[in-house]
């Protein structure tokens, strides 16, 4: 099957690190341009701006959105009306309104929208959807910890208002959680740790009630030096689970199962393959809701001041 | 046609001031019951719980619930699960998710759901909504400022977490602007005023874009005294709409729109009626998601302290 020809826009840590390489170790896409203010990709043509790869490459087919949130509108807007299909970073925009015209729009273009997870792709995922589906769960306790300074070095826009701060981290949890859970959940109480010079949190505290009556607690912290922690242990009727490392580790009752590897990134980019020559959209707004809602209802409170 | 039993839960002032003597000028509904902490009706049963009132009073189709957002789920839940048709109150609810969740319990148990607006029934209203629809917008911009002090004397919800401060009454303006616009507006900035003592905003300065391209503002803010002021101001290619004092009274140009009057709980029951009598439902969330996205998106500002 013919490669399609994609471009990258926006060649920060998560390009470099995780879109460029999966791209290039898979057969359904091929890397034709960039757009980025500061960086290059060897081997392909490089742009400044989407404008200018837009009018001086027609032939790039789809557009991988790997910028910040805040400036992700207006880019997706401008692809979408170029016909391009159109796959976003996760959170997927600024607000969830934004990101509902977006879908709209690439309905109406009948192009793909690929609003992306990359932690639903994490490679134990699927395994322990299909353990939780057929079982009563009793709860679900959540725990993403870890230390802001090793992932974020010196990233701003994510202590700016709309950079979701350890939410960043923690919408991954929530994209996990909404993905294998049998049924919905909806926040019922918030704390929010900000620290007195940023504008966004540093910890939070979440409490969820499900539709099946089970509770669903989360922690999300910021501050963990030494071993991270990304785990979700649900609790059954029939064994404990314990999905952990962010998802690729998978232990039911005192089994390890053993879970085929496969990099994230390589899953994310099959699916847009596959959205893509289906012609279909992949819009799941749950998570950015489910933090929103935290913003909505959340309990602040001040904590010592954060300094990179 | 037979009046349709009506139960109202909580019977605070929205309740007594507009509830009850709307439902009992019009012809649809007849209240039998009531539940209510400390509060009661003259001539029907009262009862302290919803609870109570569901095993004692079989009969009742319908219930209102005029509560604080924060316990509203659990009450519409379990009358919804007692196959009640219910009324919200606005907002709906003090998440998105969790309307969302009965919406879908709504339909599974084949009763009807209204998520209230009661500011789209201002007498106006309508009339701005057909003039906009076939004409090209320039711009919105709505000025919302009224004396909380006034408004809601002692009521402390409305400054705790949840409590959406200033946007309890904004909302009513953001649910007639997403009544009357011809296409959808999304948040792409917001500034939020907390008072030093209060966990909810004061006063927003809130910036959207539309999908047509004209750019909304809206100022809401809770510190004025003297006059009141609730207006949306639409310039457009054929002259400028001002639809003010909350939604009631209506100049195109220099025109006054001469307008029937009625009060905006009577249209607002008799939609109540109609969509139970089609079987049908009618759960719009975008002002509350517009609110939600507000306090995602927002740059906070402390301000002085507000004491009651």
């Amino acid at each position: 099957m013919q490669r399609i020809s994609l471009a990258i826009i926006g060649l920060g840590k998560i390009a470099t690190d995780q879109h460029v390489p999966c791209v290039r170790r898979g057969a359904d896409f091929e890397i034709v341009a960039t757009a980025s203010r500061n960086a290059r990709l060897d081997g392909v043509e490089n742009f400044t701006t989407l404008e200018e790869l837009l009018a001086a490459r027609p032939d790039v087919q789809a557009v991988a959105l790997c910028v910040p949130p805040r400036p992700r509108y207006a880019l997706a807007k401008s692809a979408l009306l170029a016909g391009k299909h159109v796959l976003l970073e996760k959170p997927p925009g600024a607000t969830v309104s934004e990101v509902q015209s977006l879908a709209a729009l690439a309905v109406a273009r009948d192009v793909s929208l690929f609003a992306t997870w990359h932690s639903r792709y994490a490679a134990a995922v699927e395994e322990a959807r299909r353990f939780l589906e057929p079982r009563a769960i009793r709860s679900v306790r959540i725990e993403w910890k870890e230390d802001v300074r090793h992932w974020h070095p010196g990233q701003q826009w994510i202590w700016e208002p709309g950079g979701l701060g350890v939410f960043d981290p923690g919408i991954n949890a929530l994209s996990i959680l909404t993905e294998i859970l049998p049924s919905p959940v909806f926040l019922t109480a918030a704390g929010l740790e900000f620290p007195a010079n940023r504008a966004t949190p540093i910890a939070a505290l979440l409490t969820f009630a499900s539709e099946a009556g089970f509770p669903v607690e989360a922690v999300f912290d910021w501050r963990q030096t030494g071993p991270q922690t990304w785990d979700i242990v649900a609790e059954t009727d029939d064994g404990v689970l314990r999905l952990s490392n962010g998802g690729t580790k998978l232990v039911i009752g005192e089994r390890n199962i053993e879970i085929a590897e496969k990099p994230e990134y390589e899953a994310l980019y099959d699916r847009f393959a596959a959205l893509i020559r289906g012609g279909r959209q992949d819009v799941d707004l749950a998570p950015l809701q489910h933090v929103a809602d935290a913003f909505l209802l959340g309990e602040r409170q001040v904590v010592e001041p954060f300094e990179d």
